[in-house]
C-alpha cells in the first residue's frame, strides 16, 4: 500500500526527521510550510516523492491550497503531523493578544484546519480492514502542565491537546488513529550547540515513535505518549 | 476590607448564583454579559454596590470599557470571575471555522483579556500581606478529558486551564491566587425541568466553593478542584 | 446535629490543627495514633467531647477497638481523615522490603481498615437526606506524581489515592463523600525553625479546606483539591 | 548484543505474547508463574534460549531463587516486565484484608522485588553507551481511575505505577528505562468467546508496542502510553 504523509509546519529539527524517517518506510511525502526554499530542498532531497506545499497555516485559504497541491500529486491523505506551533514565551501582562491570537490560530486552529482535509480524504480511502489514516499533534510537557511566563503557548499547546483527545474519541471507531506526544525536553535540531548532547532529545530518535504510532495496528492505538532524553529532570 | 469582584459572562444560573453569594459577603458586584437587561435587574436586585456594564467579551475594547466602568463606581477589581465559554459541542467535520473561533475567543480570549484588566488592579493595590486578589476559571469535565463530538468546546476548555495553570504560576508569588474549578454534571439552573434534581449540580453549592476559594490564606491555595453531584457516574 | 469526627494518625502539626478546627465546629473528635500520652494530651485540650484511642494502625485488631472505644464514647462517626503515612523516602536499591511493606502498611491498609470501620457507622446512620459522611484522605504531591528517590512513599500515595477514587465513586451515591487532598510543600509544624515561614503551608489553612470539604452539600462534591503555598515552585 | 528479558507474572494471553514476540527479536527469555507446566511448555516452544522458573511472587525467597535460576542458564537480565496482577475486584465492605493484602503482594511489592533483582544486574552491565536496561510496568485504565467496586485493584494499580513513576526518575540518568503501560480494555486471550473481536485489544499488537519500549533510544524514552482498541469507548 502506497501511503501519502503530509508533515504541517515542516522545519530543520524534528518536523525534517520525521519527513526522512516516513519516507524511509516508502510513504511519499507532502511538505507544509511558509519557507518555499526549505520545503522545495527537502522535497528534492528526499527519495521517495514528495511535494512542496507553502503554506500560512494561519490562512484557511492557504491550508486548502496546500492540500489540494497535495492531493493532485500524490493522491489522498492517509497520515498528518499537526507540527506546527506559535512561541507565546511571554508572561500576562507582557503578551499582547496579537501574539495570544498568533499562537491560537498556528496551534489548534491550524490542526482544526488541516485535520479537516486529511479527515476528508481518511474517510473516503477507508482500507477493508477498516484502517483509514493517522493523525499525530506535536504536544509538549507544556501540552499537560501550565508554564509559567508562557501564557499563550499554554493555552495553545493545552487546546490542540484538548482538539487531539475530542478527535481520538470520535474519529477512533472510523478507524483514524488520533495521537498526541508530549515531548519534554530541548531537541538537538541543527544549529543547537551544546557540551551535553545526551540533554537533548535526538529528532531522529523521537521520529521512531512517530512511525511507531503509524504502524499500530487498531486494536491497540495509543492516544497519548511522552517523549524525553534519559537524563532529564522531569 | 471591601472587596470588588467581577463576574464575566454572568447569567441566570451558576453566574448568578456566584454574584448573590459574593454580595451576601459584604462583595461588591462588577457583571458583565452582553445582555443588558438582565444584569441591569440582577444588579439592582443585590444588596450590595452593583454595576451591570455590558460588553461582547469577544471585543477588546468592550471588554476595556467594561472593567473602566466598573472601576469608575466601585474602586478597583479584587477578585475576578472568568465565567464565559461559547458550546462548540459539534464534531470536526460539522464544525465550521466560525464557530471554532467563537469557542477560543469568549473562551481563553475572553479570560485573557479580563484577567489582564483584572491584574493590572491588583498588581497596584496588594495588601499589606500580599494578598493581591483572586482569579477563578469556571471549567468543566471537558477541560480534562476531551469530549467526542465536541471539538470547539474540548479545545477552548483546555486552552482555559493551560492559560489558567501558566497564570497560577506566574502570578501567585504575586500574591494573586488563580484558580480553575472542574464543574462535572449538569447545573440546576432555572428553566431545567427535571423529576431528578439530585443528579444536577445546585448552582448555590457550587457558589460555595468559589468563595471558599476567595477566602482561602495565601498560605495554602488550590489550583484546581472538582465539582460533582453525590450520585454523578463518573 | 452533632457530629462525631476520627483523626487516624493524628500528631503535633497538621492533624492537631484538623482536631482543633473540627472540634471548633463543635465536632466532637476521636483521635487515633500510637502516642497515647501526646493524644491524652490534646483530647484533654479540645473543647468538645474528645476520646484518645491508641493504636497501632498497621494492626487491624488495634484499629477495631480504637473504633469501638471511639464508639462507644461518642456515638457513631460521621468523619474520617485518613492522615497517617510512613515515609519510605529511600531510592529503589536502599529500601529494604519490611520498609516497603511499612509504607504501604501504614498508609493505604491503614486506609482501607479505617475507612471500613467508619462506613460502618456511616451506612447505619444516613441522614433524612442522604448525607451519611464524610472520608477525607490526606495526599501529597507524590500522590500525583512519583518522586525519585522515593519509591515506597510513591507505591503508597499513589495507592491511597487509587483507594480513595475507588471508595469515591462507590460511596458516593449512598451519602458518604470521600474526598482526597493533594499537599504540594512543606508544613509549618511546631518544631521547624525557619526563616521563610511563608514557602510552608500553615496547618490551620489547611484545616480550613479540610471543613470547607466536610461541609460540602452533596450537590457539588469535591473528590479532590491541591494545596500549597503562594511561593511555591511548582 | 544478547538480551535476557524476563517476564514475571507470564500466562496465555498478553504474557506468552510479550514472550514470544521478544524471542523473535531474538531475546532469551526468563518466565515466572507460579504454574510450572505451562511455562515448561512454553519455554519449550520458544525459538530462543528459555528458562522456566516457577515461583510465587509474593514469596520474596521464591523470586530471588527464580531469577537466580535465570541468571545462571541466560546471563544477567537486560529486561523485566512486571505483569502479575491479582484481581481484587471487590468493594470496600466485601474485600477482606487477605483480599487486599494480595492484591498489594502481587501488584506493586511483586513489581519491587523483581524490580530489584533486575537492576542488580542492569547496574553491572551497563553498556558503552550507557543503556543499562528497560523494565515495563503492565498498568491497566484502573491506573489512573480509580474504579468502582474494585478497591484493591484500583490500589494495586495506582501504587504500581507510582513505583514505576518514581522508579523512572531515579534510574533513568543510569541508562535503566522505566515505563508504564496503561490498557484499556479486555485482551483477546485464548479462551475468550466474542462475537465482536474487534472490542479487545489483540495481545500481539500490545506486544508490538511494549517492543518498541525495550528499542526506544535513550534520548527519547516513553514513561507512559496508553493502548486500546480503535472502539473503545473512554
Amino acid at each position: 500500500m502506497m501511503t501519502t504523509a503530509v508533515i504541517a509546519g515542516v522545519g530543520p529539527g524534528l518536523g525534517e526527521s520525521i519527513a526522512r524517517r516516513f519516507a524511509a518506510e516508502e510513504c511519499d511525502l507532502g511538505l507544509i510550510a511558509r519557507s518555499e526554499g526549505y520545503i522545495r530542498k527537502l522535497a528534492d532531497d528526499l527519495p521517495t516523492a514528495a511535494v512542496a506545499a507553502p503554506a500560512n497555516l494561519a490562512e484557511p485559504t492557504d491550508v486548502e491550497a496546500a492540500f489540494d497541491r497535495i492531493r493532485a500529486d500524490l493522491g489522498p491523505v492517509d497520515v498528518l503531523v499537526n507540527h506546527a506551533s506559535a512561541a507565546g514565551w511571554t508572561g500576562l501582562m507582557d503578551t499582547d493578544l496579537d501574539a495570544f491570537d498568533r499562537a491560537y490560530e498556528v496551534g489548534p486552529r491550524a490542526g482544526f484546519l488541516c485535520s479537516r482535509e486529511a479527515v476528508k480524504d481518511m474517510r473516503a480511502g477507508a482500507d477493508n480492514d477498516g484502517t483509514a489514516g493517522t493523525i499525530v499533534f506535536t504536544g509538549a510537557t507544556t501540552a499537560v502542565r501550565g508554564r509559567e511566563g508562557a501564557v499563550g503557548f499554554s493555552m495553545a499547546k493545552f487546546g490542540a491537546r484538548g482538539l487531539a483527545e475530542s478527535m481520538a474519541r470520535e474519529l477512533g471507531p472510523e478507524g483514524i488513529h488520533v495521537a498526541h506526544v508530549v515531548i519534554d525536553g530541548g531537541i538537538l535540531t541543527p544549529g543547537v550547540e551544546t557540551d551535553t548532547p545526551e540533554e537533548y532529545l535526538d529528532p531522529d530518535a523521537i521520529a521512531d515513535s512517530y512511525w511507531h504510532l503509524v504502524q499500530q495496528d487498531r486494536s491497540a492505538w495509543t492516544l497519548e505518549l511522552d517523549l524525553r532524553p534519559h537524563v532529564e529532570d522531569f
